[in-house]
């Protein structure tokens, strides 16, 4: 029966019949997830937000009371207000800004391998200390792009030396493959329409 | 010249000459770059993620000081780390939870619509009392998507009544084509690799 031949009473009874087997589903499928780890996860693609993504789940487990850190590989200026917001949580987030700036601003790439190469050391040492529940690793993907740290180091660390319970988040454009292999959550995030295209400039809340 | 007859030091220096380009061309970009306006912002596509992303801008603008405003459209079991982190910026965010539960949860249309609508209206003040900078629209899609209420309305209010001011963020999956049309920026969000296929439970601080 098509939806202009019922009335609206037969409409809302189906609609709840088929809610009702959705959730049936829903729950059923739910029940066969049992496991509990600590995630790899990766928010890879060339649209705009990997980061903002990656820094709403930290919020999101401020919310909940729990320890976080937070590695920033790049030193960019688009992090004013998420540093900001994260300053009301200062009993319980660690913020380690260890980038020189972006590549193309230094133009200096054996200060740019010295500070990558710093970074993960403290990244390394946040994770295996389990102190913090989830350790976010802030444009790690461009360190691995122009090679500052060796893809292998990293990939043998997140794969055999993370502990077992603290979720680590990556984020940056150009994902490594070995990296997306070993992940368990991997995000694309990519722009359909932006601004710019109009001519619009970079807005506070907004870019930064 | 190949990257293996160069000496480290040529390298670097040809490495130094690219960035400079980079930066270069990046910087006569920018500089054409100069309206300032309240955007449309769609997160649209299939992944998790969406309203995590939203979150995240909305978190970043509470970092500036802005004032910003929540609607939800649906209320899932989902929010409560979003919540709890935003009760730390209660002097700057307004939190509106006007859904009555996912709609394979209340199984009743009718209910279900007249939340809908109520939330609508509320946004709607929210909109445009131009007390907030921002204004985030969670999971309005799937209102849309159900057809609780009319598309033509929401497009018109968004296009012709909005402030020029205001930032309005939309999540929720399956966008409208005509949301997407009148959008400024649009973010799609996939998911490449999901743990639930493995059997991992959603999480506190990673689902929820």
């Amino acid at each position: 029966m098509a939806k202009q031949d019922m009335s609206e009473a037969e409409f809302d009874a189906r609609h709840a019949e088929k809610m009702k087997k959705k959730k049936a589903t829903r729950d059923k499928i739910m029940s066969t997830k049992t496991i509990e780890k600590g995630l790899l996860i990766v928010h890879a693609g060339k649209g705009k937000g990997k980061s903002t993504a990656g820094f709403g789940m930290i919020f999101r487990a401020l919310g909940h009371g729990m320890k976080v850190a937070v590695v920033q590989f790049v030193k960019g200026r688009i992090e004013r207000g998420e540093r900001q917001a994260m300053e009301r949580f200062s009993d319980l987030v660690t913020i380690k800004r260890m980038g020189e700036g972006f590549t193309w601003e230094t133009q200096d790439r054996q200060r740019d391998i010295a500070a990558a190469h710093q970074a993960w050391d403290v990244a390394k040492e946040l994770i295996s200390s389990r102190e913090y529940r989830i350790v976010l690793l802030d444009e790690l993907n461009i360190v691995l792009r122009y090679d500052y740290i060796p893809l292998d180091d990293i990939v043998a660390f997140l794969r055999d030396e993370k502990p077992e319970d603290v979720h680590v988040i990556i984020t940056g454009r150009n994902a490594k493959e070995e990296l997306i292999e070993i992940a368990d959550l991997v995000t694309e995030i990519t722009q359909i329409k932006h601004p710019f295209r109009s001519g619009v400039k970079p807005q506070m809340g907004i870019e930064f």
